[in-house]
């Protein structure tokens, strides 16, 4: 269920380089904007930053959003950066609990569009149950930027069971993906491209912390590495985890979720799902003796209803993921080679 | 003492999309930039986020840098953004312990002066004592952004004997500024109108970190608010305070320290040296019975030489801040109303 916001009275409707400025304008723009519909003890103290009390272990992730076109089918660019920086915490064992928010509008932005953004950070921040705490404001010219980039930096608190590193990976751990492959990517490429399917494909971006922390209780230590495969796809994470593990992966191309309809876009497109972003899916190595009760208890979530044992670690071939294609031939997968797609995210 | 860094050898001179795609060209870039510079055991990790303990209380900030040109006399917006999160951290009585570092790229940047960037940023968090320890990494197409934009967000630990908080302010208490007015709003600005003063302005972004701790080691809860008056200014940051604590400020003209070449180009400029932004100074809300010995204290740092008590709290006219001009006639100082110079930070 989503919180509805109207849009409140303000005396201008497009951003001006003043709203940046450090004086009155930015000071009205923000009280009724982003200070009144994140309101919280934190953001109340309206000092340089906010200060608090977290008991340890901690993890601080930061990433920046500049995906184009700001708003796509299933979401936009605010519940984009926050679900975006939830999900880098969830992957270090960690659950969400402050964000800061940096804007870089450009001049000429329409308040609307930049109010539709702050209402989806709410609903996401509201879901993923995270305060936004602190934040900035910058506006550049017109043609410096491009509408709205978003940086958010999150700190989590590190479930007390949970043992993430490569170097816990062994040979024999099952690779399990989250969920159906390469929905976000598909989303934005086909609204750039502007490429009409006759289909529902929207973007997979949600907060995975609730899942991550589910199978953290569940597991603790079982639960080997996590990483969810953005920017790159899936092929260039399992790069990243087999050369920083010094292991090799295996992968089997028929136990790979993926929608039909997503399938049928990428064969459209020309584009390899392996290599297509996804916001909503992650990957977990984990103990190979675990692995069908890790399975069966994702199932019954929402975030983990599609998920499957996709292949396997092996100390052949360190440094290296194959693939095992649909007809049985094996083929070296390897990191995404130039850009498929700027801006995904 | 600044350290001298070679840039490293690379297969390509200028930033493209692909070094933000994800693959291999970024990793390529990162692993021999960004990964080498600033190697720490928690950047090392190369996860999702950093995870670390760290006892309380915390403060954290964020900021975000779009200053143009991103080369100035005295820094460039590598150390601007580090030295910027440090000193809001500061101001929270924050000792800044952990940075992160986002960077949104402008496609065509030539990497030479990206690698400048990086080697003020390692310098500043050098001498700040921060380690960066998460980062990311966009590129957006040429006309998109302005080169280099910088987000860098912070964690710090509060101060044991910190007390700050605009609701210790109460009429009598001192307002301490700890130096120069005006020093880098001036450089940007004429280096941006191309004038060419005779003189030797440049910014005067530095860390104010330990000139804050040598305060609250000394002070304690006697030191009851600080802020640093960036963009908006003097008079920007008095409003903000006063607006805040519900009580009136006095302030003196005469008393303002102000550098001569500043004030002869801030004239020249038809600037008032109220609404300039600074980079290195801070306002200091002290007690009244311990005032001289603060500014004792400042004047043996290098960051507070020239520092001085610029005026008092009231509770007459709360809200409100009145400067007591040369002549002896009094006026309201209010926020900066429009936009004075836009990308200053």
């Amino acid at each position: 269920m989503n919180l509805q916001c109207p849009l409140p009275k303000l005396d201008f409707d497009i951003i001006t380089l003043g709203h940046g400025s450090g004086g009155l304008l930015m000071h009205e723009l923000l009280n009724k904007t982003v200070l009144d519909i994140f309101k919280n003890d934190l953001l109340d103290q309206q000092h340089d930053g906010a200060s608090f009390s977290l008991p340890g272990p901690l993890a601080f992730s930061t990433d920046s959003y500049v995906v184009s076109p700001i708003s796509f089918p299933g979401g936009n660019i605010g519940d984009l950066a926050v679900n975006g920086t939830v999900n880098d915490l969830a992957m270090c064992g960690a659950q969400a609990k402050y964000l800061s928010l940096a804007f870089i509008l450009e001049e000429g932005l329409k308040v609307d569009e930049f109010w539709d953004v702050l209402v989806s950070i709410k609903n996401a921040a509201l879901k993923s149950g995270v305060q936004i705490v602190t934040g900035d404001t910058k506006v550049v010219e017109r043609g410096k930027g491009d509408k709205i980039f978003i940086n958010t930096s999150g700190i989590g608190q590190v479930h007390p069971s949970a043992r993430i590193h490569h170097r816990y990976i062994e040979p024999g751990d099952a690779i399990i993906l989250s969920g159906k492959l390469a929905a976000h990517g598909i989303t934005i490429m086909s609204l750039r491209e502007g490429l009409q399917f006759e289909t529902d494909i929207e973007t997979d971006s949600v907060n995975l912390n609730h899942t991550v922390n589910i199978l953290l209780d569940g597991f603790g230590e079982g639960i080997k590495f996590l990483r969810d495969p953005t920017r790159g796809g899936l092929a260039s994470t399992l790069n990243e985890i087999s050369g920083a593990a010094k292991m090799g992966i295996d992968i089997d191309q028929n136990l790979l979720p993926l929608d039909e309809q997503v399938e049928g876009a990428c064969e459209m497109l020309g584009l390899d799902p392996l290599y297509v972003a996804n916001e909503g899916l992650f990957i977990a190595i984990v103990k190979k003796d675990i692995k069908d009760e890790v399975l069966q208890l994702l199932h019954t979530d929402p975030n983990g209803a599609h998920a499957a044992i996709i292949g396997y670690i092996t100390d052949e071939h360190p440094g290296k993921v194959i693939l095992k294609s649909r007809i049985g031939g094996k083929r070296v997968v390897s990191y995404l080679p130039g850009e498929q797609l700027p801006r995904i995210c």
